[in-house]
């Protein structure tokens, strides 16, 4: 099908239409606000406060992000046929809104197909609709699945001034501003569902500022916010001047409600007296495994969370992220220890639990041990034992988590972290079971830095110094020290991100410096545990190459290592 | 993009070349094979084999299945740096095979981008390649996150006779087919990875039809064969005549040669001696199942398999699936008895693992039952019994398997039925700890159907009478039926079909004339559910719209049922 670049304007009515007065200025509303998936009705509840709210503040347009009204990603509920039934009733249940031009994030159904689109909304009537252009379909994003393309540009005059629309892909391709500059626009609106990733926020700024000023067009980006699933939208919403800059930036992974004016002769925004803190990378990555836990257990419906506590590393992280997102009293803690548990990891558990101020139990796993190993002993027929009776305590502790989650209704935390999961370095209904899991996809080496970035933000630190200094074991039998079986946490993870989050071959990442035959080995696990991954729960998306859906791979793969 | 119509015409040289007589037929060989995902230069081994064998038999034309070169689907593999490269060697490895025409699906790379494509090898030189239009994004197919478009429309002139390639999505959609039949195309041949639904032979066979009878073109249509991770391809690689019979059917789940020979001055096929017997549904079903459990466990080098023996159907059925793929000899049963198993449970296990000859093992559990209840007594604090206890025993039988695979390398089986799953009436590492779920796609009434089935094809019947009679129960508390919890399985599986597979809405479902009530219970259970299966094995999908990668729902998620 080839494009249609035919332009719809759309005109809207000056609303106080008795003042021919050209207005000076406009003012909009950023509704950086979080919409759950699928509860249109609440969604549409939540968008007609804030256009009254915004309204009442002075706004004349408040713009949602993309696909507000049903919550992004919404997945396979856009093939739902009550779909479009739904969305229309929502949106004509929006039409007794006055004096504001609401800009709508919406799956707009009709004879031509499913679009992701924008409904301008004013005084009851629906002005017009835009459709995106460009549809994602890489990486965490299937929007090709559901989304027909877009083919027109759409622009409005409102107040003297001419708007464009775009929404999210559209502005990071460079035809669809371009067209919009063409004819006529003064200024573009964006809606934006954008997940975080690491250092994402420094992207779209510079990605903002280039569109800005090589059109010299102020933008207005309005990203969504909140956790759905494995992604967390970190907000940031953004207004730049047609130079480029920034006039205003929204905080990050906060609801907030930005208002911004624009002089209408000088097609100026008005500045921020203070923007908000730059986030550290640690800082950035912290917040959002906060949120994304967060947003998840409220919005299971649990009414707490239970986790293993080893001693070790990733639990101390994982118990800290825990009370963060969720406050002390909804965090349980259980220190499962067995033969090989050691003194200080005892004594270390009890200090974060007790340090955290959150409930803190000691349920020796012995007899569920013995009990399961004397069940085995006739099969097992003493032959020697191996990774089997590690298994077997590692299942034992999960099954003693999962009855405590049945008994009393608290969502088990799993804690692995992506170095783990990438090369399998765990027990399949052990240490894996769970409903999240907050490490997902932070390596070993971040999960450090993330320690000592908590730890430093409180006089006294949150983790015993000793917790982060002693060397990790997963203590499954006498002495063991995960780096018997693994390389440094620092070669490990310097191989892993390059195959995985660079999606590096065997031959660059040698050619990088690390050992082939280490290179290879790493490799070949990697690929080996996707049976394991297949069967992992969800956690936070945070790098630029989550497992989970945005790492698709056969289970039966005989792709060789090498080449 | 527009579409760009340009024809790209290919002449191949007489290949005999001192002959300058018009043949009077044209032999076409449809290599319906078995191609491994990922294994590039093995799949390049097995087309040399194959078009060797195929022009000793006379064959002029050899033609693979879609992809065969990499093996279909090869998801992320697509997105590897070395896939060009090593497409490339192999691609040119196949370039010493002379006096035969291949046709080989492979992924295409270059500067334009990556294609879904058909390359003409012929006597040492890349005659010229097809890239697939239409790529398929719904469903279990993810095309557009991997490919791009092919834009153009290819045909090469051979003894006489032109041929149009076409790529499976391709034939789907009426204008390719069209557009060569105006280039003038003699003959269409259609490259396809068309995995195995309920029914789908008959959809393919009435579109075959249609598409040759209304175009006036014989079509030669080979398709993919075995199993690959939750897909299996069925075969039945067809060579219709121009007016939309049927000349030839391959069979149906195995490998096969076919050759076919084509008159030139009549454009009529040879005909079939005898067609292959056409399959009842209970036998597709039940030879997808037993395909897709043969490759899985083969290709990813399990040595057998192991299953928990309940008693029940689930596990009788999945039993005989097992010992068909895999043989007596690579098939372990365990019975684990706990205090609620029936005494004929225990004999109708152990008269299932006797008729077909498998090991069979009985390990009570009680052991490891009162050893996680012991070590779980002084937290649970004498609260009354509930699901709680009930888990906890299907994860002690969980531990169990899963000790036993780790020790002696055996795949665990699950036996979880598609009704189960979709309501969540399992438990997560306990009965779903598995790698492979070998009834994922198979609803309950289905189970019974296909028990039946089995039963059948032998003289005594392997599955006992009174295990497919009596009341299914999960004998996890005194006396307990599934249908205390669940309403009859006819009730259940005709919901839960509309609901899932034909994807219908809860009004739609009451308007087929079920119970208002139950039907949005049973709803709410299904979305309710969705975390479970994210953690769940695969298993073959036989349906048209399968858990896992076909059906894509978000966990946090507040559609309301309703509406």
């Amino acid at each position: 099908m080839s494009k249609d670049t035919t332009t719809t304007n759309l005109t809207a009515e000056n609303p106080a239409g008795e003042n021919t007065i050209i207005p000076k200025a406009v003012t909009f509303a950023l509704a950086q606000s979080h919409f759950l998936v699928g509860d249109i009705t609440a969604n549409a509840d939540k968008m007609r406060q804030l256009a009254i709210e915004a309204r009442g503040q002075g706004a004349d347009v408040i713009i949602f992000p993309e696909l507000a009204l049903l919550g992004y990603p919404p997945q396979d509920l856009l093939l739902r046929p009550s779909l479009s039934g739904r969305v229309k009733s929502a949106l004509s249940a929006l039409s007794d809104i006055e004096d504001i031009v609401m800009i709508v994030g919406y799956p707009h159904v009709d004879h031509h197909g499913t679009f992701n689109s924008a409904a301008i909304l004013h005084n009851g009537h629906q002005k017009g609709f835009y459709h995106k252009q460009f549809l994602p379909n890489y990486g965490v994003f299937d929007e090709r699945r559901y989304f027909d393309k877009g083919r027109n540009q759409v622009l409005f005059d409102y107040k003297g001034i001419t708007i464009g629309l775009l929404i999210c892909e559209d502005l990071w391709e460079k035809t669809p501003i371009s067209d919009l500059k063409q004819q006529g626009a003064d200024l573009i609106v964006c809606l934006n569902a954008s997940p975080f990733e690491t250092d994402k926020q420094d992207t779209r700024k510079a990605m903002l500022a280039k569109r800005s000023s090589e059109h010299k067009l102020p933008i207005v980006y309005v990203n969504a916010v909140g956790g759905q699933d494995d992604l967390v939208f970190d907000g940031g919403s953004m207004v730049t001047q047609a130079d480029g800059t920034i006039a205003h930036e929204a905080s990050r992974f906060l609801d907030q409600l930005m208002l911004t004016t624009l002089d209408v002769e000088t097609l100026k925004f008005d500045s921020q007296a203070k923007a908000p803190l730059s986030l550290s990378r640690e800082s950035e990555m912290y917040q959002a495994l906060v949120v994304g836990l967060r947003d998840y257990v409220n919005h299971s419906g649990f009414t707490g969370v239970i986790i293993g506590l080893s001693g070790g590393i990733d639990s101390a992280l994982t118990l800290c992220i825990a009370v963060d997102a969720l406050g002390s009293d909804k965090v349980y803690a259980v220190m499962m220890p067995y033969e090989y548990t050691s003194k200080i990891s005892l004594e270390d558990a009890q200090a974060q639990a007790r340090r955290l101020n959150v409930s803190y139990t000691v349920c020796p796993i012995f007899d569920a041990v013995e009990g399961i190993r004397h069940t085995l002993a006739p099969l097992f027929n003493q032959s020697p034992a191996d990774t089997t009776e590690e298994n077997i305590q590692a299942r034992a502790r999960g099954v003693i988590l999962m009855a405590l989650s049945n008994k009393f209704g608290h969502l088990v935390l799993t804690t692995g972290n992506k170095s783990e999961l990438a090369v399998g370095y765990s027990t399949l209904y052990g240490d894996m079971a769970g409903g999240f899991d907050v490490l997902k996809d932070v390596y070993k080496s971040q999960v450090y830095n993330l320690a000592s970035y908590r730890n430093r933000l409180e006089d006294t630190p949150v983790i015993p110094e000793r917790v982060i200094t002693r060397p990790p074991s997963a203590e499954l039998r006498p002495d063991q020290k995960d780096q018997d079986s693994l390389p440094d946490y620092e070669v490990l993870d310097g191989i892993l991100s390059l195959y995985i989050d660079e999606d590096m071959g065997y031959q660059d990442i040698i050619d990088k410096g690390f050992d082939a035959a280490m290179v290879g080995k790493i490799i070949k696990m990697v690929d080996n545990s996707e049976y394991k991954r297949l069967q992992a729960p969800i956690g936070t998306k945070i790098s630029h190459k989550a497992f989970g859906r945005e790492r698709r791979y056969p289970l039966v793969n005989k792709w060789s290592v090498e080449g």
